[in-house]
């Protein structure tokens, strides 16, 4: 293996300057730790240009992204375009049905249309490598693929969007509601262009899809993930769950529960405050794994950025470089099997916030609404009466979404609630 | 790749039987994630009549290590005995040098005959892996060597003895002296038959010595390790530090800086409470990496136990399965360098605990030798009396440890304290 490995690089925004980069200046360190030089034939971008801050002179140009991944002397398309289809797909499949390997940072393509891509690169024998994909920097893709293959995995978790963890730190830190500090996001350019691929935890969902699928052996399936955004988390929900030891965090969980099929879920939720994630401040993502043997392992580093995903990017190429070649899902793609969606079916605590009106018996009548749903309180408190309403808050015992939802139900014919309640699932860690 | 591969498990403690549990329980998950059957063909340990827990019948049996390695069936030797000499090394060496893989659990032997086994490895085109010896169940090794090989690593530290964490955070939560949780951790079989492996430090320095030599492509240099245990740690310094917004962890850092060479040091150090490494409790280890594109990545969960430590074997197992060989540290052993031995010499803040005698002027006479020394105080908090002399706490700024020393020097001179000064270093996290 004497013999360079060639890249061809589609995308020259943040992560691609950083590969760039990367290619620059660590020549020596990727050839000692590979045996091989590792080279940069050919780049292709929006625009030619664009002043990037590096040199691109030594590299041909190409407009067209699937005229790059063609080229004679790209041995890897580095694809770093985004977006689900378009020329993202499109100089993906070109690469690969000319048998060359793909190193995408792309979720929404890989969650999307990742089945027929690895069955794709399967069959020509290359590899398609997505490890930027998932949690920036972290090398969460190999240590699921490969760190704890010995494991059958009981459950992943994971903050993945650094933008939303942002936008919940600063409000807790701050005492400022979603909107203020969602527009100060939108200033500072944290934001996708379509901002509900970050706040609503479509971009999150994707990755946790991905992680799914090499977890359980199960076809991505990004369609049954339950999304719910961060949009509606009030300032006083911060407040108060964080007065019950809490944090509220969009935490992505998939768990396979053998005769209830496979639940994966993109959703506010409550961690206790001292746990790792509920440590986990401003854009750094996490992700833990909880293997049969292994136990939980947790994995922490900055989710999004030049550097961290050109690492991941660097990772995947090197693996190359060194012949590391994969099924890309960790198994065949061929065997990996269709799941059935369980949605939210394991019992959790909640959390609920209720306005109280002041009447004689409200409280008993909430109280008896949960009894007869069959769901026991943990912990309650009241706080005094503004506006003549009183904050009242719940921590459940265990119960399920469905007796939930019937309490809540039930709460609107008490006639005592000033408010729609809020209930938001507290998750164990 | 349909052969299957064939084991040979030599030391049937804790770990083998994991291992041997894992290859009983996960037959199908392990063929759908490599391709083939991974199977035992023999096991040998130092007592056969021993009942382990597992049925043992279906493999042969060796008295002899050696031999174990040496049979016909056996593609990769599972060394699980421990120890740097001895049956271990012999062992490996055998199946080495007849061509067959080698997966270790072995900190103490790879720390110190690493590099002559990796050469003898590489010539032979066989793996020898080490995932076990580090940190348990987190696939650190494999995050460093593969996962992160696009960085230049600045840092690695970490906590990576767990009856050393589990002692530190037992005496904070509990009160008690060092002695007293010494005696409950031997009690309840926490400890090394020789303590020092765990209390003194060594144990964790074969760890960090592995993790340096790949992070900075150097020979392993275990002896260059400055080791400090953690048995002169009182309670009262657990206290105080926590007073000033710390935690003291027996803590490994390695760090190659230009000019200066390499610092290996594990020894006790604070670090700030709400940092992970000062949140880490118990027995559970962490191993925080800092890379140059990467940033800080940070990896946690159990360093020791059954489950963990088979469960970072069997990656390692897995790995050559699907054929996926790599030299032992990362690059091939011949290039890896020898390094010139840094002490101590990045400067850093420290904490100093001190008894001052009831004197006029006393506190005077300290912060002169300290300023005399060219050191800065950053925070200083002097605590009532106390049967004559006060305690005083002083964080330093920044500050080189000859100046700490020749200031600490200089105490004994000014007449004014009750006790030998106590300086610890504060880690920047």
């Amino acid at each position: 293996m004497t013999t360079p490995l060639r890249l061809g690089i589609a995308g020259l925004g943040t992560v691609g300057v950083g590969v760039v980069k990367i290619l620059q200046q660590h020549g020596d360190l990727l050839r000692a730790r590979t045996g091989r030089d590792i080279t940069l034939s050919a780049v292709s971008a929006r625009s030619q240009k664009k002043d990037r801050g590096v040199d691109l002179s030594g590299y041909a140009w190409e407009d067209d992204p699937v005229a790059l991944a063609a080229r004679d002397d790209v041995d890897v398309l580095v694809e770093l375009m985004g977006g689900t289809d378009g020329p993202a797909k499109a100089a993906t499949r070109a690469a690969l049905a000319r048998g060359k390997h793909v190193v995408t940072a792309n979720k929404a393509m890989m969650a999307v249309h990742g089945q027929m891509l690895a069955e794709q690169a399967e069959a020509k024998g290359v590899a398609l490598r997505f490890e930027a994909a998932v949690a920036g920097g972290i090398p969460v893709v190999k240590a699921l693929t490969e760190g704890l293959a010995g494991n059958r995995v009981t459950r992943i978790m994971g903050v993945m969007n650094g933008t939303c963890n942002y936008i919940l730190t600063r409000m807790e830190s701050a005492g400022l509601s979603y909107a203020k500090v969602f527009k100060e996001a939108a200033d500072l350019g944290y934001l996708e262009a379509d901002p509900q691929l970050d706040v609503g935890g479509i971009d999150a969902g994707h990755k946790l899809a991905l992680l799914a699928s090499i977890a359980f052996g199960t076809q991505v399936d990004f369609d049954s993930v339950q999304l719910e955004g961060i949009d509606r988390i009030t300032i006083e929900d911060i407040t108060r769950a964080g007065d019950m030891g809490y944090r509220i965090k969009l935490l992505g969980v998939a768990q396979m529960s053998s005769g209830r099929g496979l639940e994966q879920r993109m959703t506010p939720c409550l961690v206790p405050r001292k746990s790792p994630l509920g440590q986990l401040r401003n854009a750094t993502n996490m992700v833990v794994i909880d293997g049969d043997s292994s136990g939980q392992i947790v994995l922490r580093g900055a989710g999004a950025g030049e550097g961290p995903t050109a690492s991941a990017v660097m990772s995947d190429v090197i693996d190359i470089a060194r012949g590391l070649i994969l099924p890309v899902f960790g198994q065949p793609a061929t065997t990996l099997v269709g799941s059935t969606p369980a949605v939210a079916s394991a019992p959790a605590a909640y959390y609920l916030r209720l306005s109280l009106l002041d009447k004689p018996g409200a409280l008993a009548r909430i109280a008896t609404a949960l009894g007869d749903a069959g769901i026991s309180i943990d912990r309650m408190r009241q706080y005094g009466h503004a506006s003549g309403a009183a904050p009242v808050l719940i921590v459940t015992h265990k119960a399920t979404r469905d007796a939930l939802d019937h309490a809540v139900a039930k709460f609107d014919s008490t006639g005592v609630l000033s408010a729609a309640p809020v209930a938001i699932r507290i998750e164990e860690v």
